[in-house]
């Protein structure tokens, strides 16, 4: 951890010199203060073009569209698990190999892969503030989420769309978020794993760097054709120079900024630590688990990859918290806080006992959580995951929308059907060691002597509960087969009472009747698992959301409306400059170019560059700019974020953050904190001189649509 | 964690109500305390025959002669590491299926074991504290080093006897251990770990509990003969009853009570987390590199117990600091300590800077622990430390005794040349395992770029690097083999140059001959790793020496004589009784039944019994009291200590704590902590009746003498 010289900027309080700080929603850019810094005022056209322009993948990336003909660009490691599933599928290795698509009719799709495409901001603060006036606090998380529902319900008039409820400033304002929803989305280039992630754990967060970690696919509209769209990202033709002004349009997951110090000292001593313990383990077991053989490391690469990336992310937080010249900086920013509001006496009277209502609900949680982490969070394994979907979904499908368990709401369920039922490969072997892992935490966490431990294992050991259960399960079939008649060799309906499309479409009563294995399992425990997350609800969940709504009002009556919420993996737009940092006492420049690769590669994994580019390096312009760093706010759901010029053009690929970023979900700390990006050059060269990725390049260049370049 | 309703006594001060708080020297005993709380005042000769009965293992463990025949009581788990060693030499697995020598001959000799006796004890403390007065904190480590290694020589007047300076308080007294050394130690019985462990991880640190973690060895004097000894324990006719007062002889590991405030953040924000993280990741590899085969889990099973128990252990320290409850309360001591120097003016002027010294060595520490932890600490491989110890075992040797590197003082050569030369099994495959992931930690920890990392590593990966470097080294050979003549038949003198008692003997002219890979790999860097270890000594360890003397002393001023220091694998005496508890509103019973372990019994690993149980359970008495717990104050390293009566008869032995007991290293809690032993009359009742042990019954019960029962 480098977070010794922290100068941390004045966070979210309007600081007087403005920093580049921020993750700030579209309809609340700082424009005018962008100005003032930077001479560029981004307007409200500008916005929106950038806004439309920029997707987000929804299981945790963000992308941006870069042609006309619905091509996206994101990061390899935003693609890992589409490259995996079609490697399975294909039994190739596309994530060793790379992979590209000649034509587009070569373009496969990615299983369960979704894009979500922002194009409509509204307020709905007030109807959802109302519904919950007034209502106890063990009612409130219930009440808000069948407000919530109904609005969503209200806003997604087909599965086209896609609408949320967003909640920001953690209560101080709920946005609708409405978006067009892309389900066909298909591979088109991506590198070998070895150049997208080159340097892999040892440089993961670190800086100088030298990865190509991008990758293309391809909207594709309900028709089966290519997306056609107006609105996309152009190509720089110089990229990103230092001092340039940088825009960065995308998704950050989540941050923690506005957390009360009771918060902040929980992630510090418990929360960060718990998940760290298990990730380690599990970093542990993976790492082993790769030498079964060939097979077991291919299918274990991109679990691994979440692994190893979720630990070192983590470590940093907490590194961050640790440092006591940090947390004081946020203790201190509490205390002002805290001081403005006792100083005003309606305000006190108002939210002067917020914070020690937060941090009597932390303590609640700490109570609960093992348990709701166990049973709720619970079992880890794909197809207890399925299992419990099925399970739920069939009962959760007769009640009233406002009712559901969240995730089974109608305006969820377009997403939740493309993941139940996705033809992504399912690997026994990884699910086997997975679970009887997941069942050995359990039992740690809860103890042999808890009732639901008790009825997961009975008298078996972790090891052949899980065995059972997986070799027994026939979830793993999508769909049974279809049959012949021996005889006239004509298809005849299968007898499919049990593949997880005739569970999902026979709906309860086929659901029911299943004795898979794994359905009976989850069913055995169900119960149990509701009841804790009931509780959670109730007196967690609920009466924070209440806290914190308070909190947000506190905060806009001293600082003003001028700030920016904390991330919620919904589209942000961050501002910067191409600049290099100090380091223990050294200058790091903000551009890498392409020789540092060759002059980091070892031969080894993972400083081992692909045969590609060792043939390719008499061609390449080993100048040409590789990795850049700018102080653009950013935090991970960023990956695969374009990063763009005032022109809208592209100029870079997030792909990272340095190490000193790391404590960004905290704070931010403009001297120091990087976002890391591809340079727009290095994929001309790569997509061009290495990949022979002509007709990608030329798209690119809107000099040729990509169906004409694909149909040639 | 259950450290919620945390009541801490006084700690190390004298508190009003004398609670069975200590671990009290042996020379500094409050035995007029013990009388007014029990009734019973031992005398000086009480405490001579209680110290001369109780023997340490070298390795980190605590024993008792409990025959005039050398016959020792330690645990399961204490031996386990013998017990692994002579499976893997005899090609059987007595961890899995127990061990019984039925004769006298039928005892194997444990491969360095090594066991001391504790036969003197001498202030030491002036002589010490004169030979660093005056001197610089850059060199007071190595002054004081030299000065000790002259005390420990001219005590040490042959290997039959091991001396070493104690620093109790942390530098406020220094005494001169003087014990009688035993490395002839051979193993007895040991039952299946399946009982010595049952409920293994579960249940390690629990209560109510069911083991019989018990071994038995015996020691053999130089004359190849069982240890004639007059001082041992005796059994007691009734065992431990509620209410019993008991005591508790054995080597407390270390304990952190006298820690100031700054220190102990240092190991909930750093010390504590960064070690349980890599011993979780290890315990994922080593989960799942069990799952290699049969083989491969007996060769392991060690290597993951240690890792669980250290995991289970020290996650409950950092849980007790986690607790503000728990660490207020020793902010809070340390705030009335402070109070009490700081209002007397020579106290103020003489201590008063203490802490903000003791805060500052600790950021030092901070700066350089992960250099000094990779490179001294060294890569994690057997065979890498057995290289290393020849590497610098030659050159030390050379030295005076006073200048060498403290393990190859004159009085420590002993165990060093026992521990080396053991015939002590080593499984490459392991040694592979290991020495891969410690490299790819040391690459984590220091970055690739780091110069020793790029010694260590050069174009290669960790795993190629570390198989090279076992596959190709030859220091697992212990001697050549002898030679015959294939033509005469008789012996020839063996080609010798490289096993590791050629090198050894050999000095430093074999040693710098030797081309053997691991030898040249610790060479590589080894002037890099004396110099991280020369600055860690002058820059924190001596300056932290330096302030603990003088807090050392500032305590004795403020609170007396009368207060025990913190545990130093030392013979430490403790005082208590059985005694229930109250756990989440429930009463906890001090004594379980041998009939408990039937109940808890599933038939799957760790609940499964083993064979020899079920088929002995008509024959059993199963309201035997088989475990019990005790107000006793016992820490890591305890393991194994007898527990006695007021006649010094065993009545128990322990082998843990409950889980509340697990912040014991910081703070003792009268009203949680328990120390947990096996019940004196489940061990000759499983003897008896299980084992057919009878003439270690007799043995015990002083019917007859081991060797007679041997030769009969």
């Amino acid at each position: 951890m480098k977070l010794r010289t922290l100068a941390l900027s004045g966070l979210v309080l309007a600081s007087p010199a403005f920093a580049d700080e921020g993750m700030w929603t579209f309809n609340n850019f700082p424009s005018a203060e962008v100005k003032k810094k930077y001479g560029f005022e981004p307007t409200k056209e500008w916005l929106d073009q950038v806004r439309l322009a920029s997707v987000r993948i929804a299981g945790g990336c963000s992308a941006s569209l870069v042609s006309a003909d619905g091509l996206v660009m994101t990061n390899h490691h935003c693609a890992r698990t589409c490259i995996e599933n079609l490697s399975g599928l294909q039994k190739k290795d596309f994530n060793k190999d790379g992979f590209f698509a000649k034509t587009l009719a070569d373009e496969p799709k990615c299983p369960a892969m979704e894009m979500n495409q922002l194009v409509e901001i509204t307020d709905v603060t007030k109807r959802v503030q109302d519904a919950t006036k007034g209502v106890a606090d063990d009612k409130f998380a219930e009440t808000q989420k069948a407000e919530i529902a109904k609005i969503e319900k209200e806003c997604a008039t087909s599965d086209e769309f896609r609408c949320d409820v967003v909640t920001l400033y953690r209560g101080g304002r709920y946005d609708l978020y409405k978006y067009r929803r892309f389900q066909d989305v298909r591979l088109v280039m991506a590198p070998e794993d070895a150049i997208a992630f080159f340097g892999g754990d040892p440089d993961n967060f670190m800086f100088p760097r030298y990865d190509l970690d991008m990758t293309f696919v391809r909207i594709y509209g309900t028709d089966g054709k290519p997306l056609k769209n107006d609105t996309h990202f152009k190509w720089s033709a110089s990229g990103a120079k230092e001092g340039d002004l940088t825009f960065v349009s995308g998704n950050p997951g989540g941050t923690s900024r506005t957390l009360t110090v009771a918060q902040l000292e929980d992630d510090r001593d418990y929360r960060l630590p718990m998940r760290l313990f298990r990730l380690s383990e599990l970093r542990g077991l993976v790492t082993e688990y790769q030498l079964r053989g060939p097979e077991q490391k291919r299918h274990s690469n991109d679990t691994l990859f979440y692994v190893e990336n979720a630990f070192k992310a983590l470590k940093g937080r907490h590194g961050a918290l640790a440092d006591a010249a940090f947390l004081g900086k946020l203790k201190a920013n509490e205390e002002d806080f805290k001081k403005k509001v006792n100083a005003n006496p309606k305000l006190k009277k108002d939210f002067g006992k917020v914070w020690d209502e937060i941090a009597a609900i932390t303590k609640k949680n700490a109570a609960i959580r093992k348990e709701y982490g166990a049973l709720e969070g619970g079992p880890y394994s794909d197809l207890f995951s399925k299992a419990r979907t099925l399970l739920r979904s069939a009962e959760e499908s007769g009640k009233p929308n406002g009712e559901r368990l969240k995730e089974f709401t109608d305006s969820r369920l377009p997403q939740l059907k493309a993941q139940l039922l996705s033809n992504a490969p399912i690997y026994k072997e990884l699910e086997i060691t997975k679970l009887t892992w997941s069942l050995t935490k359990i039992r740690e966490d809860l103890g042999p002597d808890h009732p639901v431990v008790k009825k997961m294992l009975g008298l078996k050991s972790p090891a052949d509960v899980a065995k059972a259960l997986i070799d027994g399960t026939r979830l793993d079939v999508l769909a049974a087969p279809e049959q012949k008649d021996p005889k006239t060799g004509k298809p005849v309906p299968a007898n499919d009472t049990f593949s997880r499309t005739a569970l999902f479409t026979g709906g309860k009563a086929a659901v029911d009747a299943s004795k898979d294995p794994m359905i009976e399992f989850a069913r055995r425990f169900d119960a149990e698992a509701r009841a804790i997350r009931t509780r959670f609800e109730n007196e967690v969940e609920g009466p924070l959301k209440k806290q914190q709504e308070l909190l947000a009002k506190a905060r806009f009556a001293v600082y003003g409306e001028k700030i920016y919420p904390d991330a919620t993996f919904t589209l942000r737009l961050s501002f910067g400059a191409v600049k290099g940092y100090q380091e223990d006492g050294r200058e790091v420049k903000p551009l890498t170019t392409i020789d540092g690769a060759f002059a980091r590669h070892t031969g080894a994994d993972p400083f081992a560059l692909p045969k590609s580019w060792l043939d390719a390096k008499p061609k390449l312009n080993l100048e040409t700019p590789f990795n850049v760093a700018t102080t653009n706010d950013i935090i991970g759901g960023n990956s695969g974020s374009p990063m763009v010029n005032k022109d809208r053009e592209v100029v870079g690929l997030i792909f990272d953050g340095n190490i000193q970023s790391l404590g960004g979900d905290y704070g931010f700390d403009e001297s120091q904190n990087r976002a890391v990006a591809v340079h727009s050059a290095a994929i001309l060269e790569a997509l061009e001189k290495i990949y022979g990725a002509q007709r990608i390049v030329e798209e690119l260049k809107g000099k040729a649509t990509s169906s004409g370049a694909g149909s040639k």
